[in-house]
């Protein structure tokens, strides 16, 4: 079922799931198109992105955002474009960055709209490398992370949007830089392709045994995005005054109440107090000033110009396929940023 | 069997303890008394810091200090006497603050030795409110958890050396400091001498209804020196950018290994993810630059001065009585600084 002009495809959030999301989590609904009243814009969806954090977005437990409504459209960023426009910043034609979420159409005042013009380069690029999770990375790993050249950075997910990203910059950094990944397809890619100094197998039998033998300095650096196993690992090597940079667990997404046991928090808070560790969450849109995303948009437009930074998408066609796309990146089978080509 | 001027007796760690020390676990032992040589000066020690770091020492597990040797005498702060000196910069009658450990003498080079002068007001009070424990509380609390005015700052083992200071400092600095102690008789001196807004037992059965009651406005620096079921409480109750000096976690410090589960990593990561937390860990000697401790001594002996901080001291007799005494502290059933008067 094709994107068409006059009706509405949404993916509404139909249960809370436990766990992984299943096929009562999330229901298509049709919709009328709606018509663009007095200073709005109506905007057709492009490309959608997929993230980790929309599996959060359908609990309703405490978190840094709101749930989505039961009965309400999916969030997500997309790139769109504009149909009819009663805005003077907005033109018909025009390409535009938006959080309109899991749906062919939606209206829009323009508030937090990014306009990218009639006819950008590379449209979804908006979604990833220069947009959130280009941003994620940049900011986080060099105002948390700190990184020195000759210091060793640790990435899991390493071949996801995020992880490639902050490896890519640890390197034009002058960082040793070791990538985790799930296969052996991805950490060829992560090192043949991004030029990581290593990457490492986190399905191994012995993955503890990899991960030290290629940190022979320890780790100065650890940019946690998946938690579990990988963390665990990762704690023994964290060198004096490492900094660990927070952004995200996807490992524990789907975890409902605490794991059984052993307790590693006595690790975990013990690594803090003996090695100096500074741990820091952060959410990209809370974190920093104005100041970080305009470094950040200028030092990537440059790598990119210059080849310094590679980029994968993985497009998923039609918006249809979301839901089943949403449970392979949550389950580590995706291979670089995933985006849905909705029309 | 008291100090005397012909014979050292010292406490050297017999062996490594699982869990609790136990008899077999330091042993007393008597030695002549050392001559000094040339650049050496002879120390007569007449107090003794008991802190709970030295169970730490005792144990060979990684750490951010060497263990003490099988048959080393026992690390600690002292408070001595010069008896003999062949050094410029310290005259017999001196006293000074040392390293020198769980003995009744022992040789100096004069080497991170502080001289106190012939006769300070309060000689013990080096080992305390105006040494390491006061520094740490110092600069831990404003230099990693920045409190602000209003802010709510919650520190465990309130009346003990470091969580008295940390909440008379926090009050100074206008923030709602809540206390957390073992005991109505300790919770009453936290709030009724230490003037802290509130103080709740960790041993009542709806400890965290309690402390979640004391914090209406939620946790904006949580001063950690205890871990385990405190640790978990406060987890829930922090606020977006809570800051989280880490300087302790005596509850864990007799573990061997990960206690059983459940799990609370997920917890600890998806707090410090969700509201944005900084956890740092600092060793005191390491972590600041020269002028934090200066300025903790200006701030410091102004306050006391004042009479805007209190300080209260729990002073063991003999030598012999260590032992015993640290186990006391480990298990919380110390009232205030612990300091061995040695002679």
């Amino acid at each position: 079922m094709p994107q068409t002009p006059d009706t509405n495809r949404r993916v509404v959030l139909a249960n809370r799931p436990e766990g992984l999301p299943d096929n009562e989590t999330l229901r298509l609904e049709t919709a009328p198109v709606p018509d663009p009243g007095p200073g709005e814009m109506l905007l057709r969806t492009i490309y959608l992105s997929l993230d980790p954090y929309m599996r959060g977005r359908m609990s309703d437990a405490k978190s840094y955002a709101e749930p989505v409504p039961i009965g309400g459209v999916m969030t997500g960023q997309v790139v769109a474009q504009v149909v009819a426009s009663n805005l003077e910043e907005f033109a018909p034609g025009d390409h535009v960055l938006a959080g309109s979420g899991w749906q062919d159409y939606a209206l829009s005042d323009g508030t937090q709209v990014l306009n990218l013009g009639p006819s950008p380069e590379h449209p979804s690029w908006a979604l990833g490398i220069l947009g959130m999770p280009g941003y994620t990375a940049h900011a986080g790993l060099l105002r948390i992370g700190e990184p020195k050249a000759g210091e060793t950075v640790v990435v899991a997910a390493a071949s996801g949007p995020v992880g490639a990203t902050v490896g890519q910059i640890a390197r034009i950094k002058g960082c040793r830089v070791v990538g985790i990944a799930g296969g052996a397809e991805k950490c060829a890619h992560v090192v043949d392709t991004l030029g990581f100094d290593a990457c490492i197998d986190h399905r191994a039998d012995d993955f503890e045994a990899q991960l030290k033998a290629a940190c022979p300095d320890g780790i100065d650096v650890y940019f946690e995005n998946v938690g579990g196993r990988v963390l665990y690992a990762v704690l023994p090597l964290l060198n004096p005054f490492a900094r660990v940079p927070v952004c995200g667990m996807v490992a524990w997404y789907n975890e409902t109440g605490l794991p059984d046991g052993p307790d590693h928090g006595p690790q975990i808070m013990g690594t803090i107090l003996r090695q100096k560790v500074k741990m820091e969450g952060f959410i990209i849109f809370d974190s920093f000033p104005k100041s970080a995303q305009m470094e950040f948009v200028s030092d990537m437009t440059g790598w990119l110009k210059e080849g310094r930074v590679k980029y994968q998408e993985q497009v998923i066609e039609g918006l249809e396929a979301a839901p089943g796309a949403l449970n392979d990146l949550l389950e580590g089978r995706n291979f670089g940023k995933m985006v849905v080509k909705v029309g």
